[in-house]
């Protein structure tokens, strides 16, 4: 049977967490982050459970997964082109089993095993809540991609379908809206390994960075999905005093997405999806999407500031979002 | 009356936090950190309600400084010179009221603004648990301070005395084995102080730097001691394959401090005091502590692997730690 953490002196529980990170990096107070003459991006973001996870939808190891993917997915969406490594404070109660937190760190281990970067560091306390707070660090390549970026006439486009998450969410609590629903296997699928599992864009990044036409400038505006769809537009839109028009019949959906509700519902504010969302010159966005075959142009910025609007009725569209601190 | 943090939409609160932090440093998905030659240092800690602080103990803004300077404090006994800045993870259920945050705010920027740094970003989520999880950026300097640097022969010096906060945590909670003892009053608000307001030692570390004999090299073991001067003597020694003999009548306490039990205890495991705990060459430590007047010359550096010694009887000293996650 596994410890649980009361069970392990303090000594004994940092041992096992050092097995995660490079041989001697967690025996100081603090880490060293090499310096060049590129700048630094920083994020943090926590995942709580009941909230950003769940015994019943999220393996110990997709916890880890996770929590990494969304720092790194908000990295990719600045321009990151190369990722440093992250902090982990690790916050559960003494019941907690070793096996939960090995887990955890496992998942950890994975994606930085994939995305690149080490376990730089880290803390660990008693609560009454399992929760995990990572702050990531990645270096700036030659475009800071920012949401304040937008400009009149650029296009929206995301690397990526919107509204997995949010399904493959419902299909791990077995939710009512989905369970007498004929879906294709494969957006189950693809729909569960989203939700358990995702993809922060650096590759897409990477690609972004590639391919820029030489006539244009380093600018480009862009933030990520992983407060959903709609959010991360009026994020931009905000940041940027810009407006945007949508086309709901260019919705970025799976293959044998239904349509009507929730599913148009989930595909704007479901969250999670970690897709990046870009404000680009025309030109620019052409050639991306040659090299991103899940891309895809959803609308188009316009000077209206803060204001987004349906192409099809130019009706407002309803912005409401994911609200943190209120009532679940 | 104050609003709590369920009647503040997301944007409101986000908001309000972007006031604690220069011009626009938060309206983007990521904060860049400027780069030179110099690598940066980083460290992590969280802030737990009823482990690191508590309504009854700890003011709103002392929670907020206390955080900060727990981190600095890791920053300094690693060699930084320069606070680049924190970012910042708050949990809190919906029910906390907006003047607790603002408050935790305020000692966070008042922190900043004594050592220097910026609020560089952070997260925020519900949670049944307020906590903080603050992850602290510093360049450093000319010198790595390392744990793993102790050598035999070295003298062992701290910053100044410790079981302060203990005392104070002690005074605060109205605990017995304080309540009818005369103490002198100067010592009762030096406690109270200590606990509630700490100083992280970044002067103390200029202070080394300015001061080293020009024929010893760039080499000082060292570490805080945020858990137990014990348990900081213990970490220089096992990281650096050393052992200690401390001499019981050069324990590094305050003026009027008493004899006995739990006196002793408090100032060799109390934890808290965010001291510096330094291994160095006799010649340094003698010209340093005439810079640093509370500092104290308290054992010295042999190479009895692992092994701490009472000078007076050649005993080994009882070592046994704070415990994370056992029961309280």
């Amino acid at each position: 049977m596994s410890p649980t953490l009361a069970d392990l002196s303090e000594a004994e529980l940092l041992k096992r967490l050092a097995r995660f990170a490079p041989p001697d990096q967690l025996s100081d107070d603090t880490a060293a982050v090499p310096s060049d003459r590129r700048p630094l991006l920083i994020n943090t973001d926590v995942a709580v459970d009941g909230i950003h996870f769940s015994d019943a939808t999220t393996t110990p190891t997709d916890v880890g997964w996770r929590a990494v993917a969304a720092n790194l997915s908000d990295l990719a969406a600045s321009g990151a082109v190369e990722i440093e490594g992250i902090t982990v404070a690790l916050v559960a109660p003494g019941r907690t089993s070793w096996d939960w937190v090995d887990g955890v760190y496992q998942g950890i281990s994975a994606a930085l095993g994939q995305y690149g970067g080490i376990l730089l560091g880290g803390d660990c306390s008693k609560g009454e809540q399992r929760l995990l707070s990572i702050t990531a660090l990645g270096r700036l390549g030659p475009l800071r991609i920012h949401r304040n970026a937008a400009r009149p006439g650029d296009v929206l486009v995301t690397s990526g379908p919107h509204g997995l998450s949010r399904l493959g969410l419902a299909l791990l609590q077995d939710d009512p809206s989905v369970r007498d629903i004929d879906l294709p296997s494969t957006l189950r699928d693809k729909a569960i390994a989203r939700h358990q599992k995702p993809t922060p864009r650096l590759e897409e990044v990477q690609q972004l960075l590639a391919c820029k036409p030489e006539h244009l400038p380093w600018r480009a505006g862009g933030t990520d999905s992983s407060d959903g769809l709609l959010s991360a537009v009026v994020g931009l839109c905000n940041s940027s005093g810009c407006g945007a028009v949508l086309r709901n019949d260019q919705l970025p959906v799976s293959e044998g997405w239904p349509e009507g509700s929730p599913w148009t519902d989930w595909c704007l504010a479901g969250g999670e999806d970690f897709e990046l969302v870009l404000s680009l010159p025309g030109a620019w966005a052409d050639v991306w999407q040659q090299y991103v075959p899940k891309s895809q142009r959803i609308g188009q910025i316009n000077a209206e500031a803060g204001v987004i609007r349906w192409a099809h009725n130019h009706e407002q569209v309803d912005t409401g979002g994911f609200d943190h601190f209120g009532q679940p």
